[in-house]
């Protein structure tokens, strides 16, 4: 075992998109765990983009990382030594844990991965079986709530969220169109995850094609980019529509409110008229269904009915630039780390 | 009786303030009911906000007035010669009959008044006991939520529905925390009416003072005015705080969105960081509620737990003006024109 620990702290604070500045590379004394915590060792890194929020630093529902302090994420992690009585050496661990290859954990804020290696591979406890994937599904159940033969809409269609949602939207009995960037997540999106349809966000005729796809309105956005794709989602909401507000990835590296004119009260007469519900949600409000969610998820998972892609990035040292991409759309799937080989 | 019927007609389309201008009084003949129809004699004509929504070319959630068109609204009429099984001279209903001294309707478009005099007056069916009570009552209870404890804010607290809202707050045991125009407008609120503070809009420390009347921040907004008092408000709502969205007059006489910068990427960040719910609603979404809502709010009334006033305008004629003032805020209390003296 190596006797120190590699992480990646907060370098500086970005203005706009993050840079290779903001971030660095560190070593330190392997941590030592105490009584009742657990000494760890990354395996998968997840990395999503609620953590350019941690990385500003305005309060959001969360502290932000200090300046030199390890960057936020959750992992998956094994087990190396334990002084907690639910955990032993070798057990598959997630935690919120951070981008580094080792840490010490308090074992009550650690979840032990249950997942079945002829259902899907561990890396998914932070993906399809993770956080993500429970965001879409509790997102999409408790605020959208699709009725069969409803039209429901999500962005980021081919990523982590976005793939799940829609699928879920077809196992409801809704119609499911996708937004994404570029012809081949479209192709994936409608071809292997069999959503109705999929829009190029970067077409010019991003709104005629949208029109198209969704001849009876839009009863569900599930909202997780934000920036022009809703502005263009917005005016076709039927009435009593329901907006799950999950992200706003277009907006996180704006440092001031876009120029004018001002669409706040614009987009406030169209919650009134329309009677629109917008809920904003981050996945530990509904943390008492992880149970539901675990076993739908994977029920739907065996029957072929949820198919997920991941997007494998090796070495710790290569996060930043991973992170930077995810931002402007350049993964494909669900974006995660391999830190290390489990023993 | 007399054979002409008086009408106030949309002359033209207001840009900005409606103006005089935009209404004209016409007399024509008397409508005849036919089959199933019942001929009304107007008491008592409500005059609110969402009006001006209808003098506009936009479609809302109901079509516009035509140019030439009667004006819309609710009113008490009594029932002159009755075609219909349900109604005999003299009943009084409530109906959409617009402005005018008479008017034709179905019997299906009607309701029966059943007011108990000893409770209220007549013209409480077109304001505590009618459209804008149960506005305040279902948005309030459906959508705000309140809990014992909580803080609820509402604008316009002196008027048709913001002075329901903070009474039946009370009611449920959370803190009403009102805004008004003018300190004769607050104080009614908080001495009449037992708010626990009302903060004038006018004042330039409005936020200063709100936060001083909301130590613990604000749980519920009953949102019926937009513009700058939302500005004020939502920075101080709670996480999970809940904003029924039922009116937006400050903002009903812009043509166009104001100047920059574009808040709407804001106001979905905060919906996602504090998860936010808005709900936009109309009264009518509710109408299986009509039965609750007469039952509590009668009680109440009777309880002395809910008192309300009304602003009188009498004739016809004095609508347009008392609508104008009503859009700038100088009614006090629930305005209703006394359109004829019951027979």
């Amino acid at each position: 075992m190596p006797d120190v620990n590699r992480q990646i702290v907060l370098a500086s604070r970005p203005e706009g998109e993050p840079t290779d500045d903001n971030f660095k590379l560190i070593e330190s004394a392997l941590p030592v765990a105490g009584d009742g915590e657990v000494l760890l060792r990354t395996i998968f890194l997840s990395l999503d983009p609620y953590m350019r929020g941690r990385m500003s630093a305005a309060k959001s529902y969360a502290e932000p990382v200090p300046i030199g302090g390890v960057m936020e994420g959750g992992a998956v992690s094994q087990v190396v030594e334990s002084h907690h009585a639910n955990f032993k050496k070798g057990d598959f661990v997630v935690g919120s844990t951070g981008w580094q290859t080792h840490s010490v954990a308090k074992g009550e804020a650690l979840g032990k991965v249950s997942i079945d290696p002829a259902v899907a591979p561990l890396s998914t406890a932070v993906g399809v079986l993770g956080m993500p994937g429970m965001t879409a599904y509790t997102g999409l159940l408790n605020i959208g709530q699709p009725r069969p033969g409803e039209t429901v809409v999500v962005a980021a269609a081919s990523g982590a969220v976005g793939a799940i949602v829609g699928q879920i939207a077809k196992i409801k009995g809704a119609r499911a169109i996708g937004i994404a960037g570029g012809k081949r997540k479209c192709d994936y999106v409608v071809n292997e995850l069999g959503f109705d349809a999929c829009i190029d966000h970067r077409d010019p005729d991003l709104a005629k094609l949208l029109a198209a796809a969704c001849p009876a309105g839009i009863d569900v956005y599930f909202e997780n980019v934000g920036g022009h794709v809703s502005e263009v989602v917005f005016p076709m909401l039927n009435n009593f529509a329901r907006v799950p507000v999950c992200g706003l990835i277009a907006g996180y590296n704006d440092s001031a409110p876009p120029p004018g004119p001002n669409m706040a009260p614009a987009l406030m007469r169209l919650i009134l008229t329309r009677r629109l519900t917008l809920r904003g949600f981050i996945v530990s409000d509904f943390g008492s269904q992880r149970g539901e969610f675990l076993k739908d998820v994977s029920t739907w998972i065996a029957e072929g009915k949820i198919k997920y892609l991941e997007d494998v990035v090796t070495g710790l040292e290569n996060a930043p630039r991973a992170f930077q991409g995810l931002l402007r759309g350049e993964n494909f799937g669900k974006l995660v780390v391999r830190v290390a080989e489990p023993v």
